[in-house]
C-alpha cells in the first residue's frame, strides 16, 4: 500500500549572508509534500515536528566558511535545521517506533526524514511541558549545567555575573548559582527582563546594560569586591568591563558572544592583561562535547523542576510562518526567555 | 666595636611614569653609605648583592596604581627592587649566617638590608653559575616550569608556539617542550635570536616577527595543522593571530604581554570568539603563587642542566651604572637571553 502523502510546509535558507540577518534570508515554502513512510530498507526515522528551537549559534550557519566551522553551514535552497522536539511517525531504525517522542537536530518543516537517528534522544519524562526539551531539558539546559558546574567550578559564597541573563541559558545559570549559595547579578537589555531576573529567577541584583553609560562603573556598583565567576554570553565591551572587575583566580566561561555575531569585525578586547595580573582563566566550551553528561543532567534537574526550585520562561512563536522573525528577534533581544517555535502541539 | 661603614652605590627610582620608560627615570646615587651590620635585636639580614635580575614585570612597578597591583609600585626616591643573588654579610635571623648565598627580592645597590628575610631562598647547588639563580634557577625558571607543565598541560606530539622565545622564560619553555616530544616553534625580534632558537635551544622552527607582514600567514606556514599550546609572552597582535590558529581544546598560558606594557591603551584583541568555537582555555598565572613548587623544580632540572639537556643564555650588563640601560633594553628587545646585571662577582 502506498504511503499517505502529506503537504510539508517548510522554511528554506536562501543564501549566505554577512552582517545582520533578515527574515528575507529565509523563505516559507508551502508547495512541498512528503510521504509519511521511511524509504524501503532505510534506517531513517520520519518525524512530525512539534517544537523548534531558535539558538544564537544558528547565525554561524548562515555564513559561508572556507574551513569547517564549529557548526555546519546551512545549504542554500535547503530547509533550515535546528534542535527540536518531534514525534516519530515511521521508523526504519530498531531504537525508534511510531509514537516515540524525541528531541535532537531536525528541520524547520512539518515533517522531517532524519537519516542519522542516532543523533536523536528519546524523551523520558513527559510530566513537564514537551517544549522544555528545546531549552531547559535540551541543549540550553545542558549548556548551563556543564558551563556553570564544570567550567566555572563554583564555590558557595562566590560572586557570579551572568550576561544575557534572561536568555535560554542565562536564566538557568543564575538559578544554579543561587542554589549553590552564590551572590548572582545578571545583565539584560530591557527593564522587563531585569524585573524577571530579580522577581522570577531570584537573582540578587540585575541591571539593564542599555541604560548604563559606563559598564565598568555598573559592575563596580554591584560587585564592590569583584567577580569570581563570569558566565559570558555577549562578548565585546561587556567582557572588557568584566575583565577589569575580576577577582584573583576568577573564571570566565565563554559560552557565546552574541553581541559580536553580526559585526563585520569583532570588537577589540583591551583588558586581557588582567588574565595574568589576576590569574584569570577564560575557558570556551561547546555543549556538543558534553553529550555524555545529558542523562546525569536530566536526573539531577528533574526533581528541581518538579519541586519548583528551578523555573523556566519561554517565548513562543506560533507556526512555521513566524519562525524566521523569531530567529531574527534573538539578535535584536526581542525574546523574553527561551525562544521557540510551535509547529504543532501534538 | 662599631661596624665598618661602606660606600653603597645604588640605583634610585625617580618618579612614576606613563608610556615608554627611559634610563633617566632612574638615577645612580654614589653618595650613600651602609654599616655592614644589622641593627641590634633586628631579625634582618644584610647582604652583598652579586647579580640582579631585569624582568618585564618591573615596568608595572614604575607606574602609580590606585588599587594594589599584582606587584608593589616602586617608591620615588627609593632604591629599585628586583630579584637577585646575594651573599649574607651579617644576619639577625636564625636561618641565615654570614657567608650564605641566597636569592630573592633585593635592592639595586651594593649592599641591602633585607628586613623580611623569609622571602630569601638559600642557594643549594653551586656547581652551576651563581647568576643562574637570577633566571634559570630563579623566578624565570619556575615560571617556565609551572607555566608549561601545569598551565599548558602538554602531551607528547603536540604543537607548541612560544613568543619572546629567546627570553628568560621562552628559551626554557621551548626546551621543556622538546624534552616532552612536542613540535616547537618560537618567535623573536631579530635574526640573531632566531638563529639561537634553532641552533642553540633546539626549536624545530623559529621566525623573526618583525619581518612578517602577516602574523596569521606566518603561523599558518609553521602550523598548517594548528597550535595546541601557546605560551604567551607578548600579547596584542600576536595573540590575535594565534587565536585564529588554535586547535580544538588548545591552551594558552598567559605569562606576560610585554608588547602592551608601555602603551597608553592596550591593543584590542578581536578573535576571542575562537575561545568557544575551538573550546580554548586561556589561563593567566603568576609565579609568585607557585613558590611551593620551587624545590621540586630545582631537583627536577638540576640533572638536565648538569647533563646538558637544558642550556641557558644570559645577557650580562657589568656594574650598577649599566643597570638602567639593561632594564630599558628589555622593552626594546635588545637583550639576547636572560638579562641580568653583575654588581660584584663574589
Amino acid at each position: 500500500m502506498a504511503a499517505a502523502v502529506m503537504p510539508n510546509k517548510k522554511v528554506v535558507f536562501k543564501n549566505y549572508i554577512t552582517g545582520f540577518p533578515k527574515e528575507t534570508d529565509m523563505e516559507l515554502v508551502t508547495s512541498d509534500t512528503v510521504p509519511l513512510k521511511v524509504p524501503e530498507k532505510s534506517t531513517a526515522v520520519l518525524v512530525k515536528n512539534l517544537y523548534l528551537s531558535c539558538d544564537p549559534y544558528m547565525r554561524f550557519c548562515m555564513s559561508k566558511h572556507e574551513e569547517p566551522s564549529f557548526v555546519p553551514d546551512f545549504i542554500p535552497g535547503s530547509v533550515i535545521t535546528s534542535f527540536g522536539v518531534s514525534k516519530v511517525v515511521d521508523s526504519g531504525h530498531p531504537d525508534f517506533s511510531a509514537g516515540d517522542l524525541v528531541w535532537g537536530l531536525t528541520g524547520w518543516e512539518e515533517y522531517s526524514l532524519i537519516t542519522n537517528p542516532e543523533s536523536l534522544s528519546k524523551i523520558k519524562y513527559t510530566d513537564v511541558p514537551l517544549s522544555y526539551y528545546t531549552g531547559l531539558l535540551g541543549m540550553a539546559g545542558l549548556t548551563a549545567y556543564v558551563g556553570f558546574y564544570e567550567i566555572c567550578a563554583p564555590k558557595k559564597g562566590e560572586y557570579v555575573f551572568v550576561s544575557a541573563a534572561s536568555g535560554a541559558v542565562g536564566q538557568l545559570v543564575g538559578q544554579f548559582a543561587k542554589l549553590m549559595g552564590c551572590y548572582v547579578v545578571g545583565s539584560a537589555g530591557s527593564d522587563e527582563k531585569v524585573n524577571l531576573l530579580k522577581n522570577k529567577f531570584g537573582f540578587d541584583e540585575a541591571f539593564n546594560y542599555k541604560k548604563e553609560s559606563d559598564l565598568n562603573a555598573a559592575l563596580k556598583r554591584y560587585f564592590p569586591d569583584g567577580i569570581d565567576i563570569y558566565f559570558e554570553n555577549v562578548g565585546g565591551a561587556m567582557l572588557d568591563a568584566v575583565l577589569m572587575n575580576m577577582r584573583i583566580h576568577g573564571r570566565i566561561a565563554a559560552c557565546g558572544m552574541i553581541s559580536q555575531y553580526n559585526l563585520e569585525k569583532p570588537e577589540g578586547v583591551h583588558n586581557l592583561m588582567y588574565t595574568f595580573m589576576k590569574q584569570i582563566r577564560i575557558e570556551g566550551f561547546l555543549v556538543s562535547y558534553y553529550h555524555h553528561k545529558y542523562d546525569e543532567f536530566v536526573e539531577k534537574i528533574m526533581p528541581d523542576i518538579r519541586e519548583g526550585r528551578i523555573t523556566y520562561v519561554e517565548d513562543t512563536a506560533e507556526g512555521l510562518e513566524n519562525a524566521p522573525a523569531a530567529l531574527i528577534g534573538l539578535f535584536k533581544g526581542l525574546n523574553v526567555g527561551k525562544q521557540l517555535v510551535v509547529v504543532a502541539h501534538e
